[in-house]
């Protein structure tokens, strides 16, 4: 089923679909590690309390503790993800939107082709060229704002992603450097048979040092180099805030623009008209 | 069916069973999510390219390149996580050695007491002692390879742990770092309809950030704080390397430290008969 919807997805958007959906595999990776995880925390800490030795079930249970709070970076990685994800979807949704223009143009340029090879004299190529001025006209935004739309989802997805990817490194460095000072609590010498262990005397070290993590995550916060946005003022109709007012009424500069390419396209065709009738124009 | 595989664990061994057959669904989960990641690197870079920018299919290629190289890691935090994962199976498979000799020499206390309480002057008794003294002399050892096991490899396969957690962070920091460097190349100023996006410039500076990554990545090397270990003499029996002559025949010592228990739990008898008869000793 899910392959059949993929292929529904117009033309511009499959590869972002297929991203998006991997995406949404990887999250739950993550999340199920974390998952799981969690479960080693809490079985790890019941393993250590069946030893009967205090030692053991003291720094397993501390260690224990550390672990969650990794499991749990796991977890907030995995929603960070999805942050990032949901970014890339603006990109999908955009190229879904301006797949039709994509098509009217293109079907219009078609039939003038057609026309002008069977019907060079039809008075129905004027209606189409004036068509045509207007589908270009409304590809030409639809296709400034998927490039504006593009770039900066692009960037902000990309830099959520590896934001994360550094957050839940720093985190998990901190909690897995003081979990190896909780290990260190524990005495491996080797007893003889009929030896008694010493009593475990770290627990307030233990305490101590998951203080120490508490008070180091609490403390921590990004030192990343920020990735330099330039689209800030980009509006919801995905154009430069200062072109905002001029595209509500698309009139001026866009139908000019439009309209040269027209020419243009003209100009071609009439130095080269064997090609330009046979080949549709690739302007 | 494996649940009821779980049941058929000695007692002793059944809470790290637990424990490690929740890593093998930990590491299960972080190979997905690195295969996932490693998908998501491929289909960047595909997208990238159908979108016929030079710029986003530039920077999105790179930037794929720093993912996969991200998602390697993440399978390489795997095969870590297995290693500590294995030297875990030896703390089980001790507890599953040790557990017959504990039933042994409960078997035997718990003969003693019900016929000292049914039949005090049976000529069995002295038998059961003598049996009791060998059980006890077994247990003893027993019991003291699994606290050195534990000890050792508990802090062994948390040594691994933590440390591939710790050498996962300080990599993926390494590559998400210098991924954000190759965003930073992609320039998101948002443009008006018909205006033409300048060239991309920035192919050798992508380039480049790719050579720092590789060379960071290589000149990596763990500075993590040590854990410290005090059994690094533990001999293949389990004991320290000093007693593994003394403990190849199991006399002297052993049997003296039983003896001596076995004299102990005697005279607490004769203090206090009753709890005594009634309640297996608990020495």
């Amino acid at each position: 089923m899910s392959s059949l919807r993929g292929m529904q997805q117009p033309e511009l958007s499959k590869k972002l679909y297929k991203l998006i959906k991997t995406e949404n595999h990887a999250i739950g990776a993550f999340e199920s590690a974390g998952r799981e995880t969690q479960s080693i925390a809490n079985q790890l800490s019941e393993w250590g309390e069946s030893t009967e030795d205090d030692a053991v079930s003291e720094v397993s249970d501390k260690l224990a503790v550390l672990l969650a709070e990794i499991a749990d970076q796991e977890d907030m990685f995995a929603q960070n993800l999805e942050d990032s994800r949901g970014v890339l979807k603006q990109i999908r949704n955009t190229e879904s939107s301006v797949q039709p223009s994509r098509n009217q143009k293109a079907k219009i340029q078609d039939e003038i082709q057609k026309l002008k090879y069977k019907e060079p004299e039809s008075t129905k190529l004027p209606i189409l060229e004036q068509e045509l001025v207007r589908a270009e006209a409304q590809s030409l935004v639809a296709e400034a704002q998927l490039t504006n739309i593009t770039r900066q989802k692009f960037k902000e997805a990309y830099d959520l992603r590896t934001a994360a990817i550094i957050e839940r490194a720093e985190k998990q460095i901190i909690l897995a450097t003081q979990a190896r000072r909780v290990l260190n609590l524990l005495d491996d010498t080797p007893i003889v048979p009929g030896e008694e262990r010493q009593l475990f005397a770290g627990s307030s070290q233990a305490q101590n040092i998951l203080n120490d993590a508490e008070t180091a995550l609490r403390g921590w916060s990004p030192s990343l180099e920020g990735v330099q946005m330039h689209s800030t003022g980009l509006g919801t109709n995905a154009m430069p805030a200062s072109t905002t007012e001029s595209l509500e009424s698309p009139s001026s500069t866009t139908m000019v623009t439009a309209q040269k390419r027209i020419e243009e396209r003209e100009r071609a065709q009439e130095e080269g008209r064997e090609e330009a009738v046979v080949a549709p124009s690739s302007t």
